[in-house]
Order: structure tokens, then C-alpha cells, then sequence
């Protein structure tokens, strides 16, 4: 009988699978679990320790001599690196397997300088880092970046991205691998699709369905259902920020259109309706500082942006049916007060049993979500069933 | 070295997904495109022929007495059956395995009759079926069920169902199994998801972001997105008839609240609409009857309705991003006069960039959506690699 490489990874991948979870698992567990014969684990136990993959763990009892029986992922066995690109901020960390960040590095940075500055910055960062970590390119085993910009996910290209000039359809994979001295896989997504990744690896584990609403600049959500992100067919799901609200008829956007979200719901829209108010605020900042301060007006105009926001939420319950609708981004920084104004639209309008158990929360990831995601981007990518067939990750 | 019973399932299940689209390849095809090794394909070629899965193929060129060179999917080795029990309907129809009707009977039937006689009547109607086209039991590899209201996709169990009285929280496939004469899988589903499979498997197959929506005596959608149905947290997703619309604040809803998008825009309530004009409507079937003679106010009703639908769509297209919008249901027959609606308003008010490759377009697949999803609902499991695996298909 001839050896078939493909099956034989394949059963590799079934056993770390299983593996990833951090729990240890004898030999015997993981021929149960897997249906693999005992025989066949026992060689491919051997290949992922002979890759780095896995581990032996201690159990406790003393063997005298014998050989480990205990099995659980070695985190540390590869790295990979996060990219969180924002419109004038930057972050690159490196991560362990399991998202655990070794090092990070952040800095002002403006997405408008173009990509090739940009990207040259990140190379740069992270091979510091990774110098500075002990770790070479050659332990990196994928690189997961987010921009601010719809992104065609299969390519890593964005496509007509409004703050982001010079980038449209810009090959961020492609000039990347040309500027690394050997081939690393690049996944590129959204900044809010990498948050809900993030939100749920820090806060949601399992969770199969969560709605992450980014509010900031602009307002945006990173949909997770069926336990997969959801794109769309362009790369635009969740791209809610434009969706009318009924307060809104006579407010342009800068879209063109009247009565978006992000017209009246987004940092920059409390701001103006402040302004206009005869309050000093500017930017969102400004407001999440007056709502600190006890300003009754802001904390009015900012639960009155969580009630458009919930507005449009409550559509987005009865279309996915989440368990989660977690609240991030800058403006999130006001705490309960935004939230508030959108418990009160979804939990009065939506169907009882779209909301029985639904929970609408502030972000627990908060400034994290976003360099987290990208490591899990990376990480998922690295650690998949196709990725381990292909043999890069024992490169 | 033992033979690994998963492994070889793994390696046979993988030629057979590659086979499953009906276009016939050669062992060398089979090879290249799995990357198992070719003698390894040789056996698993056998096994699929031993099972009568896959089938030799002529490949008109003349081979003197050489074995067959060429396989293909076998459509006849197995049968499903594929059930859509409506408010007052059922249908049940047994398909072969590219979901090719082969008999079908219809029947009035009254959901509110409870769930064992309906689920008698199934069994009954789909054994004469059996009987009539010379199968039997031992030959069905799945029963796909779509029904009027929610269900709990993972025991197959309806929950809260509103117009189905006496079926909340019943086990159809536990007590559809304990009435056969042996065990065949049951996949139950609500009745819109049942109808996405079907519009895609009839008119857009390879489309992975698709919404199909039926207004009908309710307004509800079924999510195909990364081309996964998507049925939420608890199986209610795509339930968008009680999202208020903007025309509608003082239309009260049989739900309790007011100004639901069932309230104004399904074919009951434009009926009710026509009548307070002093027009003889009852029913949606009313409605129909009107547009098709002309009538120019049930016209103008059923366009308001299709703007009324298109304001929640609207957020439905920037939130999931689709490629396609199939508008079906029984007020589809009214034609085109409902989807200019939904057009005028989708067209209007999304950005650009998410309407730019989307088409909104009337079902295709029409009165024959359901009773093909439910087919493909059963085809898509019993040939699913976990139920190769699992052996079903080849007892």
C-alpha cells in the first residue's frame, strides 16, 4: 500500500484540531475522538511534535521513564503578526498561537500617506519586534492586517475605500511577500470585521452569532453568524453607516444622501448637534470628555445617537437573529449612556423571541479588538485544515 | 500498516464531493484535482461504484474491452424525500439526488390539525410514493421538512410557532424515526430557508449571497450568506415582517405593536387597504386577481407595498451585502409591479457601491421553491463528508 501524503495530513489536521483547544489529551482520547486507529495517532502524535505543533504535558503522576501521555498545542511553536491600520493611528503586535501578544508597537501614522509608506512602516515595526522577541520571519506564520476600508477578502484588496487614498485595489498581500525575504501568508480584512473577530476570542469564545458595532468616525458592524464572519458579496456586509434613520430627513451626509446613521449617530454628527446647541465640542472626543463631565446636553445627544443606532439595529436583530450585539469603538468610551439609547429602541421594538436572549453590551475587547482580531485572522489562517495540508506551517 | 477505516471514508468522500456536479472525470482528473495518490484513487473509485454512488461513463470513444475511463454521480443510487407543509398545503414529493422531482402529491392540509396527524399524513403520502415508483424506505438517504414557522435547526424542533398550534417544541424527526421501519436522517426547517435552497439550487447555483423573500400572508426571508443559510442564535433569523416601517405608525399589528412591515405590505393587508377604497378584496389571492384585470388602485397598492418592503430591504442590502434579491411568495404572482417597488426604493436609497452588482429579481423557482429547498435541505445532508463517514449512505 503506497503512503498518501494528503491523508496523512489530514489526520494530522483532525488531531490539531482537536489539539487547539489548549486542553491536553492522552493518545487513547484523541483516537476516540477523532475515529483515527490507535496505531495511525501514535505516528502523527509524532509529526506534530517533530513540527513543534504540540507538546507534551506533565501529568502529574509520576511515569518513571515512561513516554508522555499527555498531548496540548505549543503556542509558541510559530508567531504571527497583527496589523491594526486605523484612518491616523497605527498598531503592529506579534502574538503566539493562541493571540497572546509578545510585543507591540503603536504610532501615529495617517492611512492617507498611501500604502506603500504604510506597509513599508509595518514591515519595518514588526521585524523590530520580532528581533527584539528573539523570533525571525521564519517563525512567522501568517500576518493578519485591518484597514479602514471595505476589502475584498479573497484578494486583500480595498475597494473604493473613502479615507483611504491611493489604496483602492491596492495589492497589500502581494507588495508585502515582495518585501519579505520569504513567503508568509497576508490576510487583510476591515477594521470592524477584525474587531468582532477579536471581541469574540476575548470575550465570546463559542459564542456562534455576535454583532460588533463599531461607533467612532463613522459607524460600522462586523456581523459573526454561524460562527463565520460574514462578508457579503463585495466585502461590505455591516457596512450600516448609511442606512436612513427616521430623525434624520433633513440632515445631509456627506455620502450625499439625507438622514444616514453616521449623519446624526457618529462622534463627529454629536459633535455638530452640540455645536449647534452653543457647546463647545468638536470632535468625539470632545463629546465622550463633556459626557464625563456630567454635561447633561451631551449625555442627551449621545443617548439619543444610541436610539438611531438602535434603529437600525432593531433591523439587523430580526435579519440575524444574533446572541451578542457587542458596542465598541471611540465613542463606546461614553459608557452606559449610548447603550442605554439603543437597549431602549431594540428591547421596544424588536419581536419578544428576537430578544429573549439577546444581550446588548459594551465591548469588553474595547481598544484590543482590533489588533486581537488580526492576530486571530492570522492565527485561524495559519492553524486551518488547508493551511497544515499545504506543509507551509512546518516550514 | 493497519487500514485506517476514517482515513480511507475521508479519501473516498473527497472524490465524491468533487464528483457531485455530474461532470465526468477520469482517475488521472480525480488524482490531480485531490491530490490523492493515484492508486489510491483507483480503490476509492471502487468503493464509490461498490456503493453505487458514482457510475461508469461512456466517453464515446471506442476502448476495445479497457475498463470504463470516465465516472460521474450517480443521481438514481439513492432517493430523498422532500416535504413543505404550508398554513393550509402540503406537498411531498421524493427526489433523486440532483433534486429531479420523480413523483409528488399535493393536498389540503391544515397545519393547526397538530403535528401527528400531519406527520401521519407525511409518512403515508411519501410510502405511496415509495410504492409507486418502485422504491422503498431502505432507499431514502435523508426526509427534508420545511414548516410555517421557526425552528430550531439543530433538533429539528419548531419553537413559538405562531400559526402552527400544538407543534411547540415537538420532535418531528424523533417522531418521524420511531414511525419508519428503519433510520433515516429528518431535517426540518422553516419554510422561507426551505425556499433560499431551492432559488438557488433552480436559478443561481454557485452564488454564495443570496436573500430569498416570500411576502405572502407574512413577509419573511432566508439568508444564504458565504453560501451557509444563516438561521441565527435561535432560528429566527431572516424574520423581518414585524420591522416598522415608516408609513405605517398607526397600523396596528396582530403582534401587538404597530406599523410592522406585515401590516402594510403583506397581501392581507393590502387587501384590508383596498377595502377601506370600497374595494371588494379580501385576500392577497383577491389582490392578484385585481392587478391582473387592471385595476389600477390594487396597482398603485401593491407598488406601495414593494416601496414598503424595499425600506427594510434596504438595510437588509448594507448589512449582508447580496448579489441577488428573489422576491416569491404567493404576491409575487402580481409580477412585476411589487419588485418595481422594491427596486424604486432599494435603488434610491443604498450607497452605491452595495447596489452596484445587486440584482432584485422575481423567484424563478416560483411555487416549486419550497418542495426543491426541502429536497436540497435532505441532498445536502446524506451527502455531506460527516454522513459518508458516518457509513448511512452506503447501508
Amino acid at each position: 500500500m503506497t503512503t498518501d501524503s494528503t491523508q496523512s495530513v489530514t489526520g494530522v489536521s483532525q488531531l490539531f484540531q482537536l489539539l487547539r483547544d489548549g486542553v491536553p489529551r492522552t493518545r487513547a482520547e484523541l483516537a476516540k475522538s477523532t475515529g483515527l486507529a490507535r496505531s495511525t495517532v501514535a505516528v502523527r502524535v509524532d509529526e506534530l511534535m517533530r513540527m513543534g505543533l504540540i507538546t507534551p504535558v506533565a501529568d502529574g503522576v509520576s511515569t518513571g521513564g515512561r513516554p508522555p501521555s499527555q498531548f496540548a498545542i505549543n503556542p509558541a511553536a510559530k508567531v504571527v503578526v497583527a496589523a491594526d491600520i486605523g484612518a491616523s493611528h497605527a498598531t503592529v503586535a506579534i502574538t503566539d498561537l493562541t493571540g497572546q501578544v509578545l510585543d507591540e508597537h503603536s504610532e501615529e501614522l495617517d492611512v492617507a500617506l498611501g500604502p506603500e509608506p504604510v506597509l513599508t512602516w509595518l514591515i519595518q515595526s514588526a521585524t523590530a519586534l520580532l528581533t527584539a522577541s528573539g523570533r525571525t520571519v521564519g517563525d512567522v506564520a501568517a500576518i493578519g492586517i485591518g484597514v479602514p476600508g471595505p476589502v475584498e477578502h479573497s484578494t486583500g484588496q480595498p475597494v473604493n475605500p473613502p479615507i483611504m487614498p491611493g489604496w483602492d485595489r491596492f495589492d497589500i498581500p502581494g507588495w508585502i511577500q515582495q518585501h519579505l525575504p520569504m513567503p508568509v501568508p497576508v490576510l487583510v480584512d476591515n477594521d470592524v470585521n477584525i474587531m468582532a473577530l477579536g471581541e469574540r476570542a476575548v470575550a465570546w469564545p463559542g459564542v456562534d452569532h455576535i454583532m460588533f458595532v463599531k461607533v467612532s468616525t463613522g459607524i460600522g458592524t462586523g456581523i459573526i453568524s454561524g460562527g463565520e464572519l460574514q462578508r457579503g458579496a463585495q466585502g461590505i456586509a455591516g457596512d450600516i453607516g448609511h442606512v436612513q434613520v427616521a430623525r434624520g430627513a433633513n440632515v445631509p451626509c456627506q455620502c450625499g444622501n439625507r438622514g444616514c446613521l453616521e449623519a446624526l449617530a457618529s462622534g463627529p454628527a454629536i459633535a455638530r448637534a452640540l455645536r449647534e446647541q452653543g457647546i463647545d465640542a468638536h470632535t468625539g472626543s470632545d463629546v465622550v470628555d463633556l459626557v464625563k463631565r456630567g454635561n447633561i446636553d451631551a449625555i442627551q445627544a449621545v443617548r439619543q445617537a444610541g436610539r438611531d443606532i438602535g434603529e437600525v439595529l432593531t433591523t439587523c436583530v430580526s435579519l440575524m437573529n444574533p446572541s451578542i450585539i457587542a458596542i465598541g469603538g471611540s465613542m463606546a468610551r461614553v459608557g452606559e449612556h449610548l447603550i442605554a439609547g439603543v437597549r431602549e429602541v431594540v428591547y421596544t421594538r424588536s419581536t419578544p423571541l428576537a430578544t429573549e436572549y439577546l444581550s446588548i453590551v459594551q465591548s469588553i475587547a474595547a481598544d484590543r479588538a482590533a489588533v486581537l482580531g488580526a492576530s486571530m485572522l492570522a492565527v485561524e489562517h495559519a492553524l486551518s485544515p488547508e493551511a497544515l495540508s499545504s506543509g507551509f506551517i512546518a516550514s
